[in-house]
This record gives structure tokens, C-alpha cells and sequence, in this order.
């Protein structure tokens, strides 16, 4: 009986640790979502930065006003970081993600935008994120960011 | 045939109307929570206003820092608004609910918080909320609330 009682110990054990494993997996995958998407910041690939939201119109975007939409969110960061001295160089600080469920995660961190004076100056602050995951991977679906300090260098 | 076609018909056209109703109802249910909410702290009742809140030491406040925990989160509402001058009245305004799925919506709106001079003053600002539906209800597990604006009066 003993290497059956083994296999039955293991088993029991096995499930909590294959249990744990799957939000360990999807942070590293939100972890990789968000280093690939300052990555493709600073390469000056807003269309491959924008894929790091869900392509959808339901998409929020939280500041003193509410805007939603992947359209208007490209069409607003095509405007807003037309050169790439505009887009400047984007790092993130304190990345922490927080699953809800097998569905749902929120990132918290901080950004910091550093940029010429020409291109607009330094931007700091930090962000709650909420993430989904799509057929596509997972992806931003709501975005709170607020600044806390802008300097003009 | 004909009943049998138009209880088929009917059935098909209920699906979508049902399925439709549950989110508006939810969304009935979130706003109750936030009007609930306002009105526990007017009535300056801060352990029925953070009964709107996931009992849990995993809700998160997202502002320069990120804390946690609903233990926390009331030892720091006794601490900051120790008095019913300090509590003010709260009233929240473009409340929004934007349903994840069927499980979580997130809540955007402002706030605005009259108060004294010497109670500390008004305060405005808009936040993101994520609500999670619980055992208790929908409660808030995500809080990520701005000031835009401090005014002592």
C-alpha cells in the first residue's frame, strides 16, 4: 500500500501548489505586458503600445474627465506624442499586480515620463490599472493615472 | 405548429432581455452601495460606510502610496475624521457603472466633501472604483480616489 498512499499524499499535495501557480503565471504574464509596453513607448510604436489595451470601445480611461474607446485612445495619443521627443522615454517603478480571479487583475505602479523641455518636460505620478484576460491575452481595460509632478526642464 | 413557433420565437427574444436585465439590476445594486455609502458617513456612522467595502485585508487604496487591508483602511478613516466636523457631508456625483463581467464592475464618478474651515475644508475629486460581488454583496475591493481640489474655507 505504501507507494499508493504516496501517490495519494503527493496528489493532495500537488493540487494547492498547481492552484497557486496559475495567478503566478498570469502576473508574470501582466509583468511581461507591461515591460513590452514601455518597451514599445520608447521605441516610438504607439500602435504596438496601444495593443497593451483591450481593442474595444468599452475601454475607460479615469482622469478629471472620463474618455473611453481604443479609437479615441489611439487617436488622443497620436495627437498628444505626435514626435518622438514628445514620447520621451516611459519607465514604470513598484509594478505590483494584484489578481481579482482567474479573469481579472489590477497592476498598481508608478510612471515616470522623462522628456526634453522642447518635448514637454518630466511627468511623474502613479496608476491603477485593471486588466482582463482576452482571447488575445491579457489586457487593459481600465486606466486610472494621475500625475504628480510635471516639470518643464 | 404555429404556438409551438412563437413560444420558440418568444424564447429566443427573452434570452437576450434577460441577459441584459442582470447587469442593469446589478448596477441598481452598486449604486444603492454608493448612495448607501454617502449616506452612513452623513449620518457619521464610518463602520456602516466601510461595510461598503470588501472585509478583507486584500481591498487596496491606490494614491501616492498603495495600502491595503480593511482594518487599515478603518483605524485610518477613525484617525483622519475623529469628529463629525472633521467627517463633513459627502455627496458623490456622474456616478457610472461599467460591469467586467458578472462577477466585477468598476465605478468612476466625483466626489465632493463639504466641510468647515476648521474640520479641515472641502475637497473634490473624482475616483475609480472595482467592485467585486461577494457573499455580502457587491463590495468595493479597489479604491483609487484624486483630489483635484482642497479649499479652506
Amino acid at each position: 500500500m505504501r507507494p499508493v498512499c504516496l501517490l495519494l499524499v503527493g496528489s493532495f499535495l500537488a493540487l494547492p501548489l498547481v492552484a497557486a501557480g496559475q495567478p503566478r503565471a498570469d502576473s508574470a504574464r501582466i509583468l511581461a505586458v507591461m515591460r513590452k509596453s514601455a518597451a514599445d513607448w520608447n521605441r516610438g510604436d504607439i500602435e504596438a503600445f496601444a495593443s497593451s489595451y483591450e481593442n474595444s470601445p468599452d475601454i475607460l480611461f479615469i482622469g478629471r474627465t472620463v474618455s473611453r474607446g481604443y479609437a479615441q485612445m489611439l487617436a488622443a495619443y497620436r495627437k498628444h506624442y505626435a514626435s518622438r521627443e514628445q514620447m520621451g522615454t516611459l519607465s514604470f517603478a513598484q509594478l505590483e499586480v494584484q489578481p481579482l480571479d482567474e479573469h481579472f487583475a489590477t497592476v498598481t505602479g508608478r510612471f515616470h515620463l522623462q522628456r526634453t523641455k522642447a518635448g514637454g518636460g518630466d511627468s511623474d505620478g502613479y496608476f491603477l490599472l485593471v486588466f482582463a484576460k482576452t482571447s488575445h491575452g491579457w489586457k487593459i481595460v481600465r486606466d486610472d493615472s494621475t500625475e504628480l509632478r510635471h516639470t518643464d526642464r
